[in-house]
């Protein structure tokens, strides 16, 4: 005998299985169960494509009268660019719908579970509802703060070092881990970097994938308050991939229009005290269709993002090296403080050997949905 | 069909159960096989007690006739506190000795074996050598540098912070870590730190264990050239452990005297560009007995063993925070250098979590044996 459990595990696993495709909507899956038998399936494989429940219930034909359907995700009240799931369940005929999680997207959150309910079908909620926010962690963050999911990564020596005083740092890790960044600048859809970077490095921070195959570029992000990007950097040539350069309202003009006419986008935003204004910034990034973000920062530019408290996940590598150096540069510098009790508090999540080097996921302790 | 790796595995083990109380002597485990059947098994227990051999051949008594004895080191060939063992063999009758490996101990080194096969006995030299030398690394370490076995202990942030710029870093680990490092200093016989840290916090060092038992002090060591440490520090106070103070050929003798009236070894080294001679004082330490010396270093202490190749094991504890600060503390300061390719290698061993911390083994690459 299976549980609602079983079901929605099912759910889940379809749901996953489009990882990585169905940007900016999230991943959903969904079972049609009768007399306790599977009669459909579903799932949601690219923005603009049906949803999840529409393929189920196509599957399911005649079966779904008085059936359950599983979903993961709350099913929509809105007309988008599909007509709403909860009316078309509502027409099928289902007489009980098992949802892991709400909608957050304010379009719906609870009003397609009204609507339902409303018509007289049973509905449950929750069941799996943790499993199925971390499969959404960052669509439910985007809808939530309007500001993409920012991941800080970085690597350094088991020393906490990132670079040598004079900003040295090719390479800290070895093959595997580098290779295994190109894979996450392939999964985010942008690319974060300071200024000083762009100086040090002139990176292209294109996608490089192994085995041939095509990485997906990332839009570009300089943070560059006073226009110091030079026009002729790898950056700035945006016949690859985007590129936006992040700068303070009273920037020169004339610099900005020379970086434009490359193709480069100019987002201006406040200054305040310790740099530009990062929640202004984030926001701007969101309107333009940057969802989940990549920070590889040096310490200034990481510090600035952990003030404000934007930073949803940590990717640190550490590699099997001690460097030393009074004046090392550390992946987080910025203002000192007195004590450690003011530290930030994280927790750990995977720990996994990548090469010869180690990889560690971090939170924010009481994760991630600030504002 | 019991193989040599399968009784040589046994010995190992054997030998393990005595881990921690050995010292100074290295850990031997011994098996007798005759006919297809274990007759004698031992291992040694204690420094001045029967080698693992000897309780091996009392088990067996006549069976050692014709029989394969297995033992996880070279039998010995010297007068020591106990008849050689080699000897006994011989005179047991054996016909075959299989030897996981060589005795590193000058006054053996491969004469142990050398009188076995004059005697016309068979002999195996390296089944499960790897295994065998693993296990007493840091006695193998000892007989040929003759310096103690040098572990580099930190705690560190996410972000490679020991401490704030002032020096704070109470507490960077969770209590579980902390109790960790409490058995750790029950399982070394010496622990060093800089004066900085015995003028910034005044510590005991002494070993405090969870569950009432007994804890055993390390001999205290203090890295201190002009012989800062005030009289009435903790660590001066010899009732409860022996402290041994490490300084420069000229510093003040009178405030040695007022320090060695309260018990306080002092030790005399040569001076170098950085600090204090650390070899020499290395070998000075393990003449007044210290074999496995655990570094709580400050971040240039810490340095100055690095520089001159002298950590053995890097025991690092990280914890789930971030603190930043441009002026914290990093587990190794010292000297800058221009590139990341000049930094140390190493290569890491266990990854564990602790409580909420997570702690990383690391070893030098191309292990330990400098000299």
């Amino acid at each position: 005998m299976k549980t609602d459990q079983d079901y929605m595990q099912l759910a889940l696993e379809l749901a996953a299985s489009a990882r990585g495709n169905t940007n900016p909507n999230p991943l959903v899956g969904a079972v049609i169960v009768k007399d306790g038998v599977i009669v459909g399936t579903g799932l949601h494989r690219k923005a603009g494509e049906p949803h999840a429940e529409v393929h189920a219930v196509n599957m399911a034909g005649e079966h779904t009268k008085d059936a359950t359907i599983y979903v993961t995700l709350e099913p929509c009240s809105h007309y988008g660019k599909t007509p709403p799931c909860a009316k078309l369940l509502k027409e099928s005929g289902f007489k009980r719908v098992v949802v892991a999680t709400e909608d957050p997207n304010p379009e719906v959150a609870g009003r397609g579970i009204r609507l339902l309910r409303d018509a007289g079908i049973e509905v449950e909620v929750g069941v799996l509802q943790e499993e199925a926010q971390k499969l959404n962690e960052r669509f439910i963050h985007n809808m939530l703060t309007e500001r993409p999911f920012v991941v800080a990564k970085f690597a350094m020596t088991l020393d906490g070092k990132i670079a040598t005083y004079n900003g040295h740092s090719q390479w800290i890790t070895g093959e595997e881990a580098r290779g295994d960044v190109h894979e996450l600048r392939h999964e985010v859809d942008g690319i974060l970097v300071g200024v000083q970077t762009v100086l040090n490095d002139n990176p292209k921070l294109t996608t490089r994938l192994k085995d041939d195959r095509q990485g997906r570029n990332p839009i570009r992000v300089v943070l560059d308050s006073t226009l110091k990007t030079p026009v002729d950097a790898h950056i700035a040539d945006t016949t690859e991939a985007r590129t936006i350069i992040v700068t303070s309202l009273d920037s020169d003009e004339e610099k900005a229009q020379q970086l434009e006419r490359n193709g480069v986008e100019i987002i201006r935003v406040e200054k305040e005290k310790t740099g530009l204004h990062i929640k202004d910034m984030l926001k701007a990034l969101f309107k333009k269709g940057i969802t989940h973000l990549l920070v590889e920062g040096g310490g200034n530019v990481n510090a600035s993002f952990l003030r404000g408290g934007f930073i949803d996940q940590y990717i640190v590598y550490i590699a099997p090296k001690v460097l030393g150096g009074k004046n090392s540069i550390t992946p987080f510098t910025g203002t000192d403080v007195e004590t450690i009790d003011v530290a930030n508090q994280l927790e750990f999540g995977e720990v996994t050997h990548v090469g010869e080097d180690l990889r560690i996921i971090a939170y924010p302790k009481k994760a991630g949905l600030h504002d």
